[in-house]
């Protein structure tokens, strides 16, 4: 299993070239490194100064990278997709459509990039896995993506079986599937079966993402008061989808008391400019030890006994967030995004008795 | 209906900056102007000068702004489906759902804003729509949408008609649909109902990216290497998505000859840095008229009486572009997109006789 880190920032702050340097300084101490891009433009590979493929090739000793491509990552994704059909019916039709014809659909590059993510890791052939994504709420929305998809499946599984249309759907559940698959199954089966290997893949993926021994962010900023604005407010924002912020890099400005205070109890690392001639080791020499994340607060702290829930929002006002109990869940609804909080029995399904915002921190009571 | 104005470009080449500008000069120029910032963070608001609502606000006399919330729009979207549940299905279900419990995925985000701006579009109160959003390959993935989408529908329909799962469930569906719909449905209606208006909104969403008079893009870049080659490498993706690009746009870097042949035949506008005090005329003043867009290469021509189409797809070489005929359409693969060609009917279904790379274009002979 491999340590995936990347890096959060408004475009143009150097994410990149830092995330180039991160992953030259794991190679240099002789760990097996994986550098992920998902920029399909040519400035991934000017700024690596050699151009990388669709699959994982060697820039250097212990230095891997790859330029993720969609469309390839979609062609196999579909071969997967056929190949399980015809395991289960019994006259495979999707076989008629190519891989090749497929389009790309808003939202796929982020599930094909976690898919391959997880593959990479999977493998077993890296210890460490830079990914350089867009470093923005997409990069948080595809990593939020276990935990909300599984929401979705457990929510939408309920309400179907429940339904009139699921209790209309039953009766021809078996004769149907009889017809056209190679196994029999009952409605129970229909509802579970094709989703059980997703659901476990879910779980994994959040496990992953809340673990910042397995994933961690770092904020990238330059002095410009946007880019500070906007490194703040992805700090928060991946609380939200359970991501560790490990700390903050600043391109090319000291690391003051005031950013330092703005951004505790994180650690600011300052970051040299990069030399024309492309000499990176300043620009290595000066990253931090990225495993203090470790030591960062916690997205989410459960204390069962105190009937606590606490959850770390920095860059949030009491006014930006928002904490609402419509559905089964308690929802908190913060930096455009809305996380369902899955609760242990003994508080699950109990109606929140208060709500205090409190040093950054969201302390609910049940 | 609106001119719709985007920019693409990297990040941190001042895309927000030229778009808040344009909405003031087509303010100033007496036009009711709709300004619609996808990021969420602060910065659009900082840049802007205040913090735009969820809602269209006015921020000066003509010019209105708007800062999309995904979760906000997705709540909305999620009434329409019920309303639209509850006009079919006898017992509606999704009633228990609350669109407030509902989480953003990947791909949402941008199919929200692509309907948002379609909603501005349609409410006749704007001559100028001005989306400032990503500027990358997100953006063109959201304009491409209507088109891919009609895609999948129109070849999983008859691949789920034509299938084993498709003529099983057949018998079903009118005893199914009459326990539980308001209406009685035969097979056909299953495949085409539900799907109609959405065929139609995708149609009329194609029309409008293909016609500069509706939809254009600008690039924007600065003189770093990485920037112009993401400019350039824009320039022939946007054409994948039938997308005009009107013109090129050089922050704080003069219009050279060799940047005015690189990308021939645009028009290349040098504009001046922001003042710090944040006085918008000499930038204003700088950039050009955006209708030019007109005046650029058509994404595609198709040629019936010589059996020609021609692609336009500048920035690409011969060995980027690939052209295949797996399916019953022509795809086209460039820029990490993917496109099936909608043939006219002489030349529909036909093989592809030749093909040729020549001046910035593919042609190819049926």
């Amino acid at each position: 299993m491999a340590f995936i880190l990347t890096f959060l920032g408004k475009g143009g702050t150097g994410r990149t070239t830092i995330a180039i340097a991160a992953a030259k300084k794991f190679a240099n101490l002789g760990q097996r490194v994986l550098l992920v891009g998902q920029d399909p433009t040519p400035a991934f590979g000017l700024l690596l100064g050699t151009f990388p493929r669709a699959d994982p090739t060697e820039v250097e000793p212990n230095l891997k990278a790859v330029q993720l491509q969609s469309t390839l990552l979609l062609e196999r994704s579909w071969d997967e997709v056929k190949k399980l059909e015809a395991e289960y019916l019994r006259s495979p039709t999707l076989k008629n459509v190519y891989g090749q014809e497929l389009g790309i659909l808003p939202g796929m590059d982020s599930a094909l990039a976690l898919n391959a993510i997880r593959e990479y890791d999977a493998s077993g052939e890296y210890d460490v896995i830079i990914y350089d994504g867009s470093g923005d709420q997409a990069t948080l929305r595809m990593l939020g993506m276990p935990e909300i998809l599984s929401w979705y499946f457990r929510r939408f599984r309920q309400i179907f079986t429940e339904s009139d249309l699921g209790k209309a759907i039953s009766p021809f559940i078996q004769p149907v599937t009889s017809a056209i698959l190679n196994v029999t199954w009952t409605p129970d089966d229909f509802a579970n079966k094709p989703t059980q290997q997703t659901s476990q893949m879910l779980e994994q993926g959040k496990t992953a993402v809340a673990d910042p021994n397995r994933v961690a962010a770092y904020l990238v900023t330059t002095g410009d008061t946007a880019a500070l604005a906007t490194a703040k407010y992805f700090w928060g924002s991946a609380q939200q989808v359970n991501l560790t912020v490990g700390g903050v890099l600043l391109n090319q400005i000291p690391a003051t008391d005031t950013l330092a205070a703005d951004f505790a109890p994180l650690t600011v690392s300052a970051l040299p400019q990069l030399s024309q001639v492309a000499d990176w080791q300043p620009l290595m020499d000066a990253l931090p030890d990225f495993k203090q994340a470790m030591q960062a607060p916690k997205a989410i702290t459960i204390d069962v006994a105190n009937r606590q829930v606490s959850l770390f929002l920095p860059g949030f006002d009491k006014k930006q967030v928002k904490l609402t109990q419509y559905g089964p869940e308690v929802t908190i609804e913060a930096g455009d995004q809305r996380r369902n909080i899955w609760l242990p029995p003994q508080l699950s399904g109990q109606a929140v008795k208060g709500a205090k915002f409190q040093d950054q921190r969201l302390i609910i009571s049940f």
